[in-house]
């Protein structure tokens, strides 16, 4: 079986396993209060250029997108979105049950335009009922989008100018975010978040980790926002007792580099992938320069090439055609996808 | 000043008020376990032709909806509506405060079809991800809906059919039902909403009461069951002390078929007001059986005609033409509506 | 049957009737933007020697208990109060339902102490695992108490102190307010509270409305928080559509001082029954000096007393001695008091 | 430094390490669909001896009372603890956000007696106002408790008893459940827990796992609440991408009965360091027979001593003498705690 289903198929990169047995005698403060915690903040704020910041260590990216938003949001406020946003459609609800509306708005290519944002808050400040309506107090961002496509340094730019005119907190949802900083055609870097947001995680699970997520929120909170924020990922059951294990993978992602080594790789099997398929005549519904692929099929193929290879259909599956997703990561080697190549090559033609 | 803006500028029918000081020296029990409360219940469960059924007297629309499609779902369960739902739009985002997902669908002329949630049901669960997203687990309609229209009795019995096929709730919205009751258009009666919905209420505060809405469930609860729904009124701050004071504004409209006397009459008004506009030119964006009308103006005489009559703007104006909302209600009399027409005549020939 | 097991057993004061005839046919804007709640809110905050405030007319007493401790919670905070605090025992989760914890702390008479307060909070903050536990972050206090018993001046100065010292707020439920401003033993003023809380609520409906609460925030709020507070009370279902109604019963009751004279009147009675009842050897398992009087009698009588008056129980009846609630309000003569006397009398002796 | 503050210092057992590294390499479906996660499931319910039951695995233990929890009560009900539950203390009030009040009720050695659930039970329901009180819908329990104290087999019958006379569901925390199991005190087993419980955790993190905890709900579900299930705990942000990480953690535990040895181990090492430090005159507050063990310590030690020993402090210290917590588990060597021993009796004699 070829697993091209997800990004979180097989355990963690060699080198975190190794580190995590390397660390496993050394005795740690629970909570996140250790020293591999501290110096795994500063070394990602460093790479962010921050010189003050928050970074917690969560578990997984629906808990880190409940913890910021529901942070970010006052109460009774409101998320923008585009339609297809992970909050929206794939974390049952999970932004909802923290009171706050998702509010999805038109997208084009997977991704929110400056001017989309900035027509809605117009048109809602214009209503005579706004007072009745929900506050939009935050806009949601996947970079890259969960169609694989990416925002530009100079889009991001512009959503940050909108959202400082209406007061909008922006946050981004990188559960890839090394497969952006991996792609050749990205042009935003870490510290283009860092000082563009005002908040964003760097995926670990989908990255290589066992598990985690690293969330940084720009600049320095007074020490009770501190004890507030500490309390609200408790209560979010977000905690980790052993936070150290999440912080080491990290350290061992970020302090040589890996992380873009990793993402660099998959990426480019992931086109390797894409030119493939596309020679032989599989189209795809739109262009992803990162590592998830996007390629329409005839639907009869879906039940054979499910034998075979492990892949995801996006959205419902109709008579004639249907869209999968293919997705490479730091496992996956080009041996598995010359021959994932192959027997499309075989079912397709 | 001509208040056309809303149907709830005035205080009270004289009745009403008439019957409040009648009994206003008679003792009550608290909380709705009083003889008034329980004649209300009956008289209303008579009048939907039901045996058995809850009757809750509340006090305002959106707490009405609270109550009850919080009761409707089960905890992560969304609600289906349309883009203009009062819940999706004008209640301050009160569902999801919930915790509840309100998830708009395509709607045309202001309702929901049978076919759109078909087919959004069936797609939704032809999604291999469906158990990553929120199940709905109620429909929400208004009659007549936000902006005067009217389902007929087969687009409910078709309703209530995806609903069955689903297991989805039906709830209705009867903030002002009299209105569609009052309706020659409408078909749909209080037998039949009790017969097709889960639950629906009949507006008070809209239809000429102090307060008041009363939410009816029809079918028994076992005793348990009534008794979480007594905490769960209470637990969102809905439960009346003077819960009689409620129930009897409704046994005033009710006893004597006083509310379709008045639902008529206002209907009746803003036809008047329909055709004498329509008349001399003034365009309606849509056509609309109920008391609420709806009619395309230049924006720039929103200015003058605001300095003597009260009406809604309807939505976001644009520079050249807006459309603003004309309501009737128990109140409006011919000599005010003539005067309406008259200072529009003006202003727009 | 004399009603005596509460103080909402009547419609309104006949005041407060004429006065809602009277305006019957004036037509207001709605959600409290017209000048009879302008007026009143101008009225009330006079009355508190209040330059600036926010004055919310809501509907019932745990609505407006969930809307203040809502606002003035931040998300996760939560609220100390006594064991016997209305919101910790007879809100049906209320507070916990907004996502607060309810703290109940030792109570003598009813009354928190500053004392109590400060040691709690000096425990709190030594206890090394504080950051894992629930911030308090508001005190509530009732005036007067749920057994009727009175803060002192002194006292609530005393406890505003310490909440000063820790951070907390203060806020007071005042659902029976005017009955301790009634009661000569009384020395807090509506300038005390107005002076001393963060906010506090004057009950309307325990004290001769139909219904309404008036919430006063003492203060200025900038443009953006009034506007988030009016979509905060909208998402809690607590919107009054025709807010005007309930604004023009408290301006019946403190335009020309009747809240005071109902206030007076209702705790003269109540003491006179409490005397006369001492008189023939019934206990109070405490002194009350407003219009909640309490008193002991061998559990065998309640089933024949209840056959002639409306009383409360307190608490769990035991085999022997029960607790018994008698109340007095507006509505509340002489004759009945006495005729109840006379019943009891028999009774008991 | 010797750490004996808690069970989470160090890593994760060599055994549990050593597997992740076999099946590193091995692809697996996420979300818990694996056959890892299966055969880790059945492996449980064998243990349990229970035919059909669902078994989770989450991350964390203050999530995985909120997963429990907020399935098992209904929507505005409480949960029954102690004073000293975890959830009522130390979750920063993960519980009340969602919509839950928890209910501290009297306790003796740390625990809850059946006699007291009974007496609550009785009194609630006798309250005439019981309606607009917080319904109780659960209980929950620690074994072994908070400190250290174990229930025996026939409390527990007696409390699943008193639940099923009330229709309460019965949850039991685990989070140190290897700790009673492996204490020779302990005559409750794991078929015990299934068979008295509605649901009950086995705690990895504190017992030698990396991170997760291992919910067992006995009894098969239908369809339809499986997938409301699966939505449930993904809604709370606890769905585990790499599920079968967790799950391949406790078939290391349960295969071959490691579990055991560790619970048995460690708890062989805190009565050893009990036993010393009796012996030379340091009293504990209370007698555990589990691996946290608790003494009483003049306060001025605490200082000198936090330079060797890593421990907690229990509660408030006092100007006199404080109570500690030290805790062994897998780790723990018998030369630290001689070490730990020696440095104790040289301040302390």
């Amino acid at each position: 079986m070829i697993y091209l289903g997800n990004d979180y198929s097989y355990g963690a990169l060699p080198e975190v396993l190794k580190y995590l047995s390397e660390i496993n005698n050394i005795g740690e403060i629970g909570y996140g209060e250790d020293p591999i915690s501290e110096r795994t903040r500063r070394l990602l704020l460093d790479q962010c250029q921050l010189e003050e910041g928050e970074v917690l260590f969560l578990a997984g990216g629906t808990q880190t997108n409940i913890v910021a938003l529901d942070w970010f949001l006052k109460p009774g406020e409101g998320v923008l979105c585009t339609e297809g946003a992970h909050i929206n459609v794939h974390e049952a609800g999970a932004i909802e049950a923290t009171g706050h509306k998702v509010i999805p708005l038109y997208s084009e290519n997977g991704k929110l335009s400056a001017k989309t944002i900035e027509n809605y808050m117009t048109q809602f400040f214009h209503d005579a009922t706004w007072p009745h309506m929900v506050i939009p107090g935050c806009v949601y961002l996947s970079h890259p989008t969960e169609i694989g496509t990416l925002y530009t340094a100079d889009e991001l730019k512009d959503i940050r100018a909108v959202c400082d005119k209406f007061s909008l907190r922006l946050y981004v949802d990188g559960a890839r975010l090394i497969y952006a900083l991996g792609s050749e055609e990205n042009d935003v870097t870490l510290q283009d978040l860092a000082f563009l947001s005002d908040g964003f995680y760097i995926g670990g699970t989908k990255c290589g980790t066992l598990f985690g997520e690293a969330l940084i929120l720009p600049g320095r909170l007074p020490e009770l926002e501190r004890n507030r924020l500490f309390g609200h990922i408790k209560r979010h059951g977000a905690l980790l007792a052993k936070g150290w294990l999440a912080a080491a993978q990290f350290e061992v992602l970020f302090k040589d580099g890996l992380y873009l080594e990793v993402g660099n790789e998959a990426v480019k099997k992931a086109l390797h992938l894409r030119d493939a398929l596309h020679a032989i005549g599989i189209r795809s519904p739109w262009q992803s320069p990162t590592n998830q692929q996007f390629f329409i099929i005839p639907t009869p193929l879906l039940e054979p090439l499910s034998k075979e290879i492990i892949f995801d259909i996006w959205g419902t599956p109709i008579p004639q055609e249907s869209t999968i997703r293919l997705v490479t990561d730091w496992h996956t080697s080009f041996e598995e996808l010359n021959s994932a190549i192959k027997i499309l090559k075989m079912l397709y033609c």
